[in-house]
């Protein structure tokens, strides 16, 4: 038995077949796990013993009781699991939680089983899997390699099939930067879309939960379990888009991405990685979307306030008790910046900030997303062990500045550098953009169709169903609506664009209604007596949308109209009882001839008071 | 001629009919102003002359061209009018500004005319309105009395009549205390809906510019005109509620409000202030308020990191250039607190913070608003000069954490203490439900008719319409939404409540339409043969009502139905096309009582596949 194809529903098909259950799954990881020890993945692994409670709680469950039914996983060792040392690399600090991380709970509610804590840059700091007293965390392709970090052997471990999915943290790239260099998905969840209760801090006021997958459709499903509303955690956040089940296969091909000027990229003297970037680009545009050159300045100054600027001195705050001695030199090196920073220096900095965020607010609007390299290159473990501040600086290009600038971001495979290696890059959007991306991510790896981690298995067929993503909504619009009419300013007000002007499906009629002004008309299908009606495509953000509808008086709604294409979207439709005082106006073909035509001095009855 | 109505709908019938010019209502004023120099109201009064230019500025105009159309206002002293000095209340930090703050260029640019600065508290640090080199602000009943800080001056000329309206600031109280000292509307909007640039900075994390007036229709007016997104202040944020059109009448009467628990509200020993604040509490329940005691602690405990916490530094930012001794000694002393705060004290701090605005989230999404007294008490000027900075403190009891809590709050008149001088009470909730709370404090100001400021001019009817202005949106379900039904779950997963179970209007008829599961009724209006249908109304957050609209297949759809106590709310309609392969169940009274009688067979044919 060699069970690599670890995704959810490959364990979820052999746990239902019967050719494979949890306890025969978990022999063999560990025996697999075994033969990794030169890796240095782990902190603490649990034992046989130690992981037979978690196999006893599945008895009279099955995976359609339990949605990650013995499916195995790995914590980063700064997240609490009950029982267990968290060490957060460092084992002066370490301590035994009484209790798992609210994450992590929920994840053992959901039936799946921890199979131990893993090796990190110690407390968190460092892009780079190098920086612990466990050893060099080593990459999953080539031993010399980096693993990337700080969330080393958790992007290891599902590299290597060791695990199905593991929980990382992010503050500034360590759930990106390990999933770019070993071949997997990196999802860096929105700031407090995940508790962070339990889980040792970095900069607290910006730390993430992260999670490693080898597909999109296992980080969204594990993201589903997780993403619950923690009233306990003070930075925690509802999600507003209320995206849970939108997660899938993007039903609308066309999107806006953005990627920095050619002279703002960096990919430090790595030509292949440079050649890989281009290539991925285009891949994106081949995908339907629409590049723009971006002047990436906000968010590189932005990244730069991260370990320039005081948030350093927020890294000392988790550490305040423990001994500086006791901590790497090149961790004690960089905690002991700052020192100096004054309240009024963090008031400077955060107005500093806000700027960026201010600058960066209408370009995140704009796009559906935007692409960078993940890292811009990827070093040897000597290599940087020769030059630790300088070369880890780099690794932080491209990822210092999303959580300052509350942007979510995945992390996605993108293909091989010429020395073999993995090259990785981000797509990223702003906060609770999580499903969208995701979904985006998802036509990005089935169209890739590149190996899961380093194991060598095929991709999976995506299990993920067509969805509408889109945090905008279109609406189509027929009457006073129309661009230049009296209520178009319903529309302009919330944000609307104009997206085109064309015609319905050729299976309507219009109506102008009784009453008013504002004159308005009713657009009925009639599928055995209609023709095409000219109507504008109008784009909202969804958020401004249900006050728009509040606002139809009746005998008019939004339901949905079909286009002369074929495309159905939302629009305005019209009951049945007002046809009996309207008078049909079909053969104009549209409301703008219809007042062209002059005042319908005939329409004028007493309007509906509401 | 004595013009003490300076409402802008009188000043503008006034100058529509030709009763009045401009010009000749500055000459009044300015004279009014002189018979007040003992208030200590301005820093800087412009001359006649110098107003000649923004008299000019309105020829050719009318306040039908420009709707601030020769309306006077007042401009704290840390507010830029260009070529004015702006001192902050201390000459020493004084310089001549070459552009308007941009919130004062709105207003000028509307045909306001600025009389002047105006006199406040040094560096807009109190809430008493005695700490100027300009002389004590005396309040406008009472000349002994405090008129409140340290918006002072601009308080004061609205409430004497020498303006319509006036700017002030508000960081931890300033433009709510003296609208409550003498009679008048305080607004503090929510943070970032007024653009701070040209203001001096106080907490430039926390400063809002408010509006005082003395109607609640007036301030609506000017908020409208000045709130404007201003993408060159970093703290500048989009209004998301697209509420500008919103204030009004609220045309919903009941409402949810909460008060502090007994023992947490504190008159510092003014039993009559305490009487008031009961009496308004019973008031605003004869205004269809449902009142609930709520415990205040996180509001309390937040108030206090404002002036013990190391957002004192922050004072310091702004002032850093400034030599103490050019200071008055309270400010000094003020200033010179958390000298030694640390980077990690902040965060500590905004850790604090976040924890409580954690805790007071779900509070102000429950409650419509909340109610507390605006201040606990009313000191003479000679009390606070001998205890100048615990009274101080007194003040800002209810204030405080309005800012740091994200909260907008408008201070209303509530009626007279014994000692004749005024009692104010504060409606507040969470950011951007400045239309809602302005909305609720008319209704409250219709009710109370109180006269305005000290003029003792009777306040004139409102002219504000009837609005529906809640952040909330009722909607009406008639099918598979119902509670525990198929597709409830879309309302209670977008934070959807019942509101109630009750019928439509009886003219409604209800088919079973073709297709499903989900199984899905349509529910048409027909006057002349319909009946009272079975349906609940659920309550959703506007924002979320979009992506709800947006998830219906045709051929139903969101428009307006009406209920049986003859009002209409957003309700589920149908296209009439759909009526042909629908089964009328209307006898059957309600989905729920057809879905009770067995499995609609006879329907299972193929779903529309959108």
């Amino acid at each position: 038995m060699s069970i690599l194809n670890l995704t959810i529903p490959a364990l979820q098909a052999a746990y239902r077949s019967g050719t494979l259950t949890p306890a025969q799954l978990l022999d063999e990881l560990l025996i697999r796990c075994d033969s990794y020890a030169e890796h240095h993945i782990w902190i603490t692994r649990l034992s046989r013993e130690q992981l037979q409670p978690y196999l006893e709680a599945l008895e009279g469950h099955s995976p359609d009781t339990l949605p990650l039914y013995g499916v195995p996983f790995a914590i980063k060792d700064n997240i609490d699991l009950a029982a267990i040392p968290t060490t957060a690399g460092c084992a002066e600090f370490a301590y035994v939680p009484s209790e798992d991380a609210f994450v992590v709970a929920q994840l053992l509610k959901a039936g799946a089983i921890p199979l131990g804590k893993t090796n990190l840059d110690q407390f968190a700091t460092g892009l780079v899997g190098v920086r612990s007293p466990w050893g060099a965390c080593r990459n999953s392709f080539n031993p010399n390699y980096l693993s990337g970090g700080s969330s080393s052997g958790s992007a290891v471990a599902v590299a290597l099939g060791l695990v199905t999915f593991a929980l990382g943290t992010d503050t500034a790239g360590s759930g990106r930067v390990p999933a770019a260099f070993n071949n997997i998905v990196g999802l860096k969840p929105s700031k407090g879309l995940l508790s962070t209760r339990g889980v040792v801090p970095a900069c607290r006021s910006l730390d993430c939960v992260s999670i490693f997958a080898a597909t999109t459709d296992d980080a969204a499903q594990v993201l589903a379990l997780t993403a619950q509303f923690d009233a306990q955690d003070a930075y925690a956040r509802p999600n507003p888009d209320t995206n849970r089940r939108n997660y899938g296969m993007p039903a609308k091909p066309a999107f806006r991405f953005a990627v920095p000027l050619a002279e703002q990229l960096q990919f430090f003297g790595n030509a292949s990685a440079q050649a890989c970037f281009a290539a991925a680009v285009e891949k994106l545009e081949g995908l339907g979307g629409e590049c723009q050159r971006l002047d990436f300045t906000p968010f590189l100054q932005a990244a730069k306030l991260l370990y320039e600027g005081p948030w350093v001195a927020e890294r000392r705050i988790a550490t305040a008790g423990v001994d500086p001695a006791a901590m790497l030199p090149v961790i004690r090196d960089i905690l002991a910046g700052q020192v100096e920073a004054k309240a009024e220096d963090l008031f400077g900095a955060q107005y500093q900030l806000q700027a960026y965020i201010q600058q960066v607010t209408p370009i995140l609007a704009h796009f559906d997303c935007l692409l960078t390299p993940t890292a811009g290159t990827l070093y040897t473990i000597a290599e940087v062990e020769a030059d630790p501040i300088r070369l880890n600086s780099h690794l932080g290009y491209y990822t210092n500045f999303m959580n300052l600038l509350d942007c979510a971001a995945v992390a996605m495979p993108a293909g091989f550098m010429e020395n073999g290696l993995p090259f990785g890059v981000t797509l990223f959007a702003r906060a609770f953009s999580d499903n969208r991306l995701l979904s985006l991510a998802n036509r990005w790896q089935q169209a890739l169709q590149l190996p899961l981690g380093a194991t060598g298995v095929a991709l999976p067929a995506s299990t993920a169903p067509a969805v509408g993503v889109d945090d905008r909504i279109e609406v189509v619009v027929c009457g006073a609506h129309l661009q230049g009419l009296p209520l178009n300013w319903q529309l302009t007000e919330r944000g609307g664009e104009l997206v085109t002007k064309t015609y319905s499906a050729a299976c309507y009629r219009l109506y102008a209604l009784a009453g008013g002004p504002p004159f308005r008309p009713g657009m009925v299908r009639d599928e055995a007596d209609g023709r095409a009606i000219e109507v504008e495509i109008w784009r909202l953000p969804t958020a401004q949308f249900g006050s728009f509808v509040a606002g139809i008086p009746a005998p008019l709604g939004i339901g949905k109209v079909e286009l002369a294409d074929g495309r159905w979207y939302s629009g305005f439709i019209c009951e049945p009882y007002a046809l009996a005082s309207a008078t049909d106006i079909t053969q104009l073909g549209g409301w703008r001839a219809y007042m062209a035509a002059g005042l319908p001095t005939k329409n004028r009855t007493t309007a509906r008071p509401h």
